[in-house]
């Protein structure tokens, strides 16, 4: 019953296959190779029009060179005020960008808005050269609190981002999820609603280590190369990060993955709900939130049942739990066994809720 | 009728004087000079114990040299959420710490509390090395709102951040005004009551350009001279920094100045209640904060009077001006003419608050 | 016929068969897992002693985590004047250390001696805080020019460096290759001879991308994490760089390898020089540079050997071709098939040395 | 005999009294003040050309700046090996650019030709993204050895510079020497030459503290606000550090003091030939190298002349001192008296040449 993180999966076996096939003789290394040029492609058509790629092997790479592209040091780059690169990447993005600031903006159920956006961007403090000034918008997809943006939203953002002349990044560490959820094409959830710079998931969603940043804006292209190679983030054996991206991207394992996940996780909250608990957001990929009687999350630890207790304060303040409940974060991937979820709500069964 | 800032200020004449003595002949460079050894000897007599002392000559390089030597790249500093080092110094902490962050704790009236701290630092989140870890403390005296902080209050926080091994910083742009107003010695102000590296504003208070980082922390020395170097603030000529601090410090002028912006600030507040007018905070040193009737604002710009609009929603969100009221920022320095308050309150009187 | 470079070539097949063993199921991720905990013990046995381990992917990530560690923003690291980290890493360390200078220092044959470190040491140039100081020396093993350093030599650099205050760090991309050539223990050739904090480097000798960088020094292990973490370097599913390292480590693969890429080169060289030419730099590992004859590069790159025309200026001043020869660098690697040094012998024996 | 640097001298007289007459009332904080209006008009109209003006204090902090504009963190700022900013500034320009290299081109006299950086440029290790690209040139004017570039020498670097696309900076910590020394017009000596920023300093040449970072290209304007304010660098009070350029240009003040350097100087020079003694590069501004028999190095110590032993080796690597001679720097200023000149030669005269 892992259900603390999707990056706690394996690598999915075609993958494993794919580095196997990718394992003959010499290739031309620092993505001169062959998968390299390939998976450059795929991504091409996969997102309906040329884009730069590069891949790295950690979210946290992608996001910190994509937000240095795009915020100068005396800049701010704005993010939803739980988002990832806010919190949880020991400050990659200063790092990166040397020592820009990472602003958050308040938005329910982990979502930033276009209103919220504008709101921070009309206050009377932006006055370089005494502020730094906002440079750049990072949005999630899917948030941290497992929900999604749909076009129209991201559009809408973009939109309040560029009217002050800011750049548009998406943190797509779990697009895959977001992709197979909506339905909508990639270039929906991307450059057509105004992103300019991706970082694309794969290592959650079934590869061993694989992000890819993907550049829609032509003049982000330069200098990240510089960037990647000065960050150590480029392979010698590039054809090894290519081969997993190449494998997930073929014939659509990549959303068949992700739409796995994304059942799985619904499976769960369906059950979650029909046991008499309560969700504390909207189940739209793979995550769930729900909120645990005691009694209830002590069984399922007693269990071996292994999740996070999420901080209730940060990501739902103005829920906090009723009669001392906690609330518990579920994350499904691919890999999840329908047994482990049959499992985690057998336990509840034995431990009604009252 | 300049009460924009005490940065406006001209110097003392006494500094000027200084200056003058202090142009003779040769003298060793890189602050290897006479005055320079003078000054610190003055700075251990009236802290009543041996202190560093590093001289610059702007608040911001004060404040990040001093954050750089106690907050690792991928540490955080605390302070409050409207710190003068949060939003006014274009990311100047960011720059010299290398991308710390600098994390923002509300308070009251500007005051950041020994409890907001503790309550920030029990979130969870803190959690190397996935997120940055809480690496020091960050006071200001006064604060943006013109408040003060009691020795007590220092002790408090002190010990809240030393007890999760925080070091503690006080931006002391307005020190002397602090010092003139509590009459509390500068030791009980800063180390007695925990404060390890302190910047000690001067320039406000009547030099041309000269503050002071102040070492109270012996292992807090090491490599500031090399930081100060590098970021282009060890002046060759060091003799003209130390003679401006100099004559600020000889039979207690820094005092007797700041007790002159300090009492000025009060009958310009008190000239503003007995006509009507709101404060929005307590006025404890030279800055007042104040609700002006749109007519009187307007009434004011018309007549010259230079003043800041400050943001009611930041500083003061729970106070938002009634009635249209908006809220002015005013401060008074040791030059500010005794005539100007007048010339202001006399304006007030010929357009009368409803 | 690819002699470019050893970085070119295949995974070996047990670190293949590795990966596909370790995916299996969940598994705590950030190098929580098993194979990361298996593998430290692995490293501390290898060396004789405990040590702090941090697996990366690229050989720059682990130099630039590593020379940071050991080098102030102030400070100068030094290193041989052809050294990787000087000329091949895009600034990577001077990006890790926030700005620290990278001083070459020369030395025939690719080699840093201990009196030529002395002698830079004893210039009256380093005089802080208005010269940077030297604060670390770093060792190529082996070097940039395919020589090795025996214990004696390192000991001799180490001692140098530590009467100066100076901490010392092993480049070891190709140390494996110098412990297979030599026969000295791992021990011997690090901390017992001095060495502080080593990149061991798997990913040329049968990883797929797989580094580790080494502490000896107790010190030096505090903040590897948030360094390794803030620069994109901690993988999620860490089980997939440490079961790469395991299979090398087991049953002494590496060693095998590194000597099966040795031989290779010895026999090039010795077919090289049995046909006339002359060799730039004696033979200690894998690495080859040899003066080519005009005729005989354009006859080799016209039969498709790949291979880098090496810069005679920089490595080698003092041996510049003769008659026009050129200086071309040959690498062979555990995978370099028989059949390719014998076709690139044997284009020579079609276009005979004048 | 104070000749050990002309940082060490006072100020003028008229920069003192330009403080005095600034010093009267408020004034509009951080560069808004009329002072620094005056200023930008008098340095525009004093260039034939509009320019951009960033008024700091220290040379280290102007250079920095500058370098920062034009050289990214992947890229290299090319300057003679013996430039200041290679080794004077304890690694401030690598801390402004964010890590860049600084590469040093060995030159005769310390100065920099065209040939040696096209020969440098032409080198084959300029591969991005291994290695760091060239991105900007640095030409100290006068050079560390006390010598000068004429304009023609000054166009033909920049013009192998922009050959390679480098941007071309000045470091004129001693523009004015050069400027009265060649009596070029300062258009000629710069941006006419092809310099795109300058680093124009009037500290050493009588202000206080006070340096101007020049603007010739347009597009080397933008941000230079955003790195002075974030580098601690934007005084409040600026008004004082424009008043000291403004005496100094006034009826070019500047020009006149640096002449009278460059007399005493010259006239030092002079006495100490007549006196057999050799000098190790041409006098051609304000600094006099010479090489000192022991005895008379002895005799002018025990004597109380404060100068520098430079280093032969460095600078001077081809001229090492016949019979023991020993290196010394001698510097004048506007306020070298006469009489120390003088007193230094009768030491001499005292303690004959052999």
């Amino acid at each position: 019953m892992y259900l603390a993180s999707d990056n706690a999966a394996p690598a999915a076996e075609q993958v494993l296959q794919a580095l196997a096939r990718a394992n003959a003789g010499a290739s031309a290394p620092y993505g001169r190779d062959e998968p390299t040029r390939r998976v450059e492609a795929m991504f091409s058509e996969l997102f309906e029009r040329e884009v730069g790629v590069f891949l790295v092997t950690t979210g946290t790479a992608a996001n910190a060179l994509a937000l240095a592209q795009i915020t100068p040091p005396w800049g701010a780059a704005i993010g939803h005020a739980e988002a990832h690169v806010m919190h949880d990447e020991c400050g990659a993005p200063e790092f990166f960008t040397a020592g820009a600031k990472i602003v958050g903006v308040p938005g329910r159920d982990g979502r930033m808005t276009a209103d919220g956006l504008k709101a921070l961007l009309a206050r009377d403090f932006w006055t370089p050269p005494t502020h730094v000034a906002p440079a750049s918008v990072t949005i999630s997809q899917a948030t941290e609190a497992g929900t999604l943006y749909r076009p129209a939203e991201i559009a809408a953002i973009a939109e309040a981002a560029k009217a002050h002349g800011l750049r548009v990044h998406m943190d797509g560490a779990r697009f895959a999820n977001a992709a197979a959820a909506t339905g909508a094409a990639p270039a929906e959830l991307t450059w057509r609603s105004g992103v300019e710079i991706l970082s694309f998931g794969f290592t959650k969603n079934g590869a061993m280590a694989a992000e890819a940043v993907i550049v829609f804006a032509d003049d982000l292209v330069k200098n990240l190369a510089e960037r990647r190679k000065r960050g150590g983030h480029l392979w010698s054996k590039g054809r090894f990060i290519a081969a997993q991206v190449e494998a997930l991207l073929e014939n659509g394992l990549w959303l068949d993955l992700a739409a796995r996940a994304n059942a799985t996780a619904g499976r769960l909250a369906k059950g979650l709900e029909s046991r008499g608990l309560r969700l504390a957001f909207p189940i739209e990929a793979n995550e769930v939130f729900v909120w645990l009687p005691p009694s209830v999350d002590d069984a399922l630890r007693a269990a071996g049942a292994a999740y996070y207790a999420w901080s209730s304060e940060s990501i739902a303040p103005e829920r906090s739990g009723r009669d001392g409940a906690r609330l518990a974060r579920l994350i499904c991937s691919f890999a999840t066994p329908d047994e482990d979820v049959d499992a985690f709500l057998g336990v509840i069964d034995r431990e009604p809720v009252a």
